[in-house]
């Protein structure tokens, strides 16, 4: 957060397996997994429905209106990275298009997380990169300050510390911590491991008051029945 | 509004045929025919576009953070029902998903109107769950407080009552009372009946101003033209 | 802006040949070429994906819930233009829908941008009829009070004036003056000669801090490198 | 909700000595008195710090951009009344200035709540009127359209019924339906009656978690510390 | 709008009575008398309360972040002026602060109108040079990027051109026409003779309904009453 | 961030005297002497005008609606803290009021920083107890959940570490690291040191273009004079 004008080249990324893994699940079981914390705050969407991804964060700290760093950040991009953008202050601009997606691409980003604005959407659909922002907007950038890269930001409103696990869908962008990456997709595959038999008692017409046990509590917290 | 920890059971519900009616027409159509009253606010969005229904309401008031009453609103739920759900303060968390969906559809639901946040929407999508709401999160919630079911609820600015016919599409959701579902569907089909006709003509390049007669007033109003 | 009740039926129209060429750019490439002026609020965004448009504008200044202009709108337009919609004040009604689209398309025009909502979407979208539009919301307006049509308006906090050249697409929506048309299709052609050859080396891993030759100016603007 | 056009002459107002008793109790304890339900939105601000009042409503049904039914209201107004104004969409218009304010004074009006704009706010807060408005705004209305007086109205997310009793201070705005004011008194008043001992503990230094007990249900619930 | 890098030297102020005249009335009757035209978006608040002026603008066009231009400005300032500050895109950073103040005040600016963010709010209030702003923020800017000065701007939703009378009060900022302004402070003044008489009627306790012969067109508008 | 349900009875604050120093400059200067950095957004705003506080962080993280674990906050205050809260998501409700201020007072609080809502802010200006928060609310909160005191929190998009510095006044909120306060407190008295020249010279005509010798670097960026 208080460091301006530095790239840490070497972070320590969360294991790729577990890293992997975390994106099969989507953001709201690895969400409830973390015990609800490490989203992004909602106003954050994709720009094209559909996109399921999950990588390890490089981190960018830019300027309001500059986007100069997302270059030096390309070259700290390896395979399997997301790369997460926040600002300085509250911006819309649009700080990243078909070009900049075309290099993250050929060096292995797999998404971008962006607390500002993205353009060339329609370019940036048919490549199939997907961006997580808070706008799309035309407007362009300079390159004039330097910020920093790879070292904690503060994002939508979340802490990201470079090398955490990044899991992005339609439902919204959740963070894991690197050293609980591991642990995490265990604990989102026990999350899972019976909503099969769930969903199926419940598409039989059986209530979730009977499958979970609810009346006997709902009835001590005081609901009661009017006919 | 003014009730918490009560259930009633026995609803009034508006005339079946008159609410599927009703959802033909779409809800600008209704909302016209009702003198423009009965909007609920314009940030509730659908979560996938092109669905149109109409149905009764059952309405929930849940407490922010909290989804325990969707369980308890979907043994309320009969054929044909939609359920209103309101919160008591402002909250954006994914108070429903895939599994309640699968619940409600179980139980006869064709839609969810929430004034809160949905997840799982990919799912909903395939599904055909269709879905308004203020946003999307995967943030989840608890069960810990007990609201009401089949009370009055005030959701996005709109009063509903249960039983109230609710249409839904792509441009809104608008609540029809319950005791004036029949008049206001004749409305709607009035309003409907002539419209072919006005849109050929305005495809065929008449101008609205001589369609509608309105040179005069216009003129009347103190407009000039200036070449 | 500051004349109400005036019509005013020949306006300068930009070059058609440079306002169509305009559109094939986009709107990121013109708002580059315009030096960053021009761009409306992120917050107008189309009815659907994938539309990209170009015309000269149209104009129309309207009250609060009041679509009356439109009409009045409609036998000004020719063919190639772009209607632009200004508000006296905030107000998200639906002003526009399927009739009034039939009537804009069979007069020549090519889209609408309207600072406040728009209804009848699943219809528009069908009808291929594009709309830039703060809101979309079933809410109907009435017809009371005369506004003015090409006169200049404030619409989403950029000033159009009658003539200009719109180009819109899933970025967003640019206005250029229409004495310079000519020289911004230039401009933006200039821009996107050499796109083609960068994006090629991008795609092979060359990157942009090479490409652009931004290293030393890094360097010089004090950025580090920590292993 | 679903009424235009009719003014209810004659309304069921609370009974008045418990409305002026739930006024000094302020809008936090009242709330809290009828278990967090009845507040509007927060977004309803004084014009002017420090004024605290109660009263009966008065309530009326407005057109966006239309102040007509201010003046039909005025005449319904009796002594210790609050008008409580809604909107049938959003709009930050001032629908009321000194003038209105001198003619509600003049029938007794203790204050206006509306979901809207308001003017001549310094002139307001000489004559000590007080409003808690959702802006303030030179844009004056027109008076065009007919809404309602008197009926049930859903004003910044609460539903008001004519006769309510209005709770307004720095804090905020709270409904209290009629039927349960002398109720809603008693529990201030008891929720009240032992604020003095706690806070001249509080005061000494006693800790919140001793006094209340909250050291074991801590525990329980998992807090742990670390040295 | 659309020229960046030019500071127009030479422009056409209103004339200065009727200038000042205008700021006697305040925004709410200025805006009135100019057809409810003129107004800037009501999100504008002064940074105290009880000021009101009115000036000649003098225009600042500024890029997000950056302030480098109002020291252009300053030296544009004659007496008598307000200073108008438009930015390129949404920005909320503290453009101006005390130094400036003590600047623009000793050229003889009355005011400044800035759609951003101003910061040593307490220092201005101190030294009485009043503010509408739509932020208050301690983030500082930068001096890195040329603007103009005295070009037409559109701020805060409104065209204000070089010369336009600024009126600002507690209720908002009004931008009247330099060739208007004379017509316009008439326009005012006969709006505002008669308000102490209807002042006094409305004081005594008659309706606004009868001194403004409303019963007749309200019944005829449709309006019924129930007792 | 990551981590629920824990209490560091340990931390580590800042320099006492250096905190203390970092107050008399006040947020502005700070905040620039940061290089820009560590500022809260600036929707944080002072319940009551005037206050100028600094003081070493307690961090809290609560859940939405539930306040518990402001009590348990109140335990670790030492003289000369400031409470910071921050909040697992986006929530208005009013979290403190009266007691908890009287509480956190005699523990020796300076003031309280909180993501969310407060009230009974007539009562907390009595006391002189300053709170900057998002928003102001009667709506209460429950004590269900815990969450966790003196781990790194963000609060309104500012990472803020448990002994951080906070300087917050009418400008904003920005937080210094613990490490950097002394050096902070220089840097700031640096910049003041030549304030008062400055002014004087402003003050007596002398413009920021000549002062700051900004005409060359104007000329070169391309700034052209018109008459």
């Amino acid at each position: 957060m208080h460091e301006l004008g530095v790239v840490y080249r070497n972070i320590v990324r969360a294991n790729r397996e577990a890293a992997d893994r975390l994106g099969d699940f989507g953001s709201a079981t690895v969400h409830e997994a973390m015990g609800r914390l490490g989203l992004l705050k909602p106003y954050m969407r994709p720009i094209y429905a559909g996109a399921q991804v999950s990588g390890t964060a490089v981190t960018v700290l830019l300027h309001p209106g500059d986007n100069w760093m997302l270059h030096v950040a390309a070259e700290q991009i390896r395979d399997g990275d997301i790369v997460v953008a926040a600002i300085t202050a509250d911006c819309t601009d649009g700080y990243f298009g078909d070009l900049l997606a075309t290099s993250f691409k050929a060096r292995g980003a797999r998404a971008l997380i962006i607390d500002a604005g993205v353009r060339d959407v329609k370019m940036l659909t048919e490549m199939s990169f997907p961006v997580w922002s808070k706008a799309i907007s035309s407007k362009g950038t300079i390159k004039a300050t330097v910020g920093s890269v790879n070292v904690p930001v503060v994002c939508a409103g979340a802490l990201i510390t470079p090398g955490d696990v990044i899991v992005a869908d339609d439902d919204g962008v959740v963070c894991v911590p690197a050293s609980r990456a591991a642990e995490m997709a265990e604990a989102a595959a026990a999350r899972e491991a019976n909503e099969g038999a769930k969903r199926a008692k419940l598409a039989a017409g059986v209530l979730g008051l009977d499958m979970y046990g609810m009346r006997e509590p709902l009835a001590r917290a005081g609901l009661r029945y009017v006919d």
